[in-house]
């Protein structure tokens, strides 16, 4: 079966978890919104008042007959599908709830430029930006790494993942976070590698991981740029 | 087995839709940090550096050996234990994406009263609040209602439930969101309700059921205030 999979066309933005699963688990999959036409298909699909299932917003994934939306959800239906995550109740939570952490972590960085409204441009709440992303920078991303750190320093079985011994999408969701962060925030990130060595060497083996280092190589991987999730503002990095 | 709820002791905030899930379910459970040095034996386990599965922030549950946090992951947890969500993985999943999206309304709900810093105090970003308020109320708070009606509208069982025929934990925390945005928006909300019948129908079945009632007249149930998710500051209505 090859999976669908519903996304914007011009940013990494929430669709690239569902990428980086797809990828590393070496499934098939059309990125619908990617070719000609594709956007207008997923628009017509989201308002398609037949539809049981409903998404609320992209990304979402078909599977057969089956449609699943919101990332984190996703994900969890994948990591079951693909071994991208324990088979244990207690390992698929635990991984699950990491990954709704890093969401969470993702919401922050996003309105870090766009504290006020999404249907505004950047433009229209740069004063505001630069505040939120001085909060973000100074308390709330050092909280973040800080936990992702610990969680990676108490993983027991040396394998320096997330979750025992096995890559899980929340691993790989980690990996296009520091991504995403070290795009928008060189400075602050330069500054906080240092004290989240775990973290980086994360990122760097997960990039090193060859189905990672295919895709990351292709054309399937869509540039950062100013109109995802993770955007370069000078002024807003320190 | 009796459940430990681990969250803030003055606010309904997160913790509340594990509250509501946990009282639907008629389960025994100590609200932990509401009893005397509560919130230090929750502040003490959270930076336990022993505990292989640390949570982020509150809400958090103990369940046996069991530690388990992300408010949408608790209920994950507790639908399956407690049948508050279809055991089909298909509704499963179903009542799980409804319930990231209710996430997502409650964290942008959040952020009307602090757009830029919850470090900061609400006065200190009245101003970007009013911006953010303003946009929330006329763009994303139609959005979001408008899907949850079409939710509810599509499910073809008849019982105005938003997955199949029972209740889930997806019904208890849109009984929830809509009490916390009564609340803080009485005027936009009293404008919204009008196109808006089943999502305040649902509002007022779930109020009705026995356990559910039973909880909100008893003093578990925290009145709504000005620390937590869904504020009233009159400022912000329209």
């Amino acid at each position: 079966m090859r999976y669908e999979l519903y996304y914007w066309s011009s940013i990494q933005g929430r669709g690239e978890f569902v990428r980086l699963a797809l990828e590393e688990a070496g499934a098939a999959y059309a990125d619908v919104a990617r070719a000609d036409g594709g956007e207008d298909r997923m628009l017509a699909l989201m308002g398609d008042p037949g539809q049981p299932f409903p998404p609320f917003a992209p990304p979402f994934l078909r599977a057969g007959r089956r449609m699943i939306a919101q990332t984190a959800n996703i994900l969890l239906f994948l990591g079951e599908r693909h071994a991208l995550a324990p088979k244990s109740d207690a390992g698929r939570l635990w991984t699950h709830q990491l990954q709704l952490t890093l969401a969470d972590l993702v919401a922050e960085a996003h309105d870090t430029h766009h504290p006020i409204a999404s249907s505004l441009y950047y433009e229209d709440q740069r004063r505001e930006a630069k505040l939120r992303a001085a909060d973000f920078l100074s308390h709330r991303l050092p909280k973040f790494l800080g936990y992702f750190e610990r969680v990676l320093a108490g993983n027991s079985t040396g394998t320096a993942t997330l979750v025992g011994r096995g890559t899980t999408y929340a691993d790989l969701s980690l990996f296009q976070v520091v991504s995403g962060l070290k795009y928008a925030f060189p400075k602050a990130m330069a500054r906080l590698a240092r004290r989240h060595p775990q973290v980086l060497a994360l990122h760097e083996r997960v990039a090193a991981r060859p189905r990672i280092a295919a895709y990351l190589a292709s054309e399937r991987r869509i540039p950062f740029n100013e109109h995802g999730i993770f955007r370069h503002y000078r002024e807003l990095d320190r």
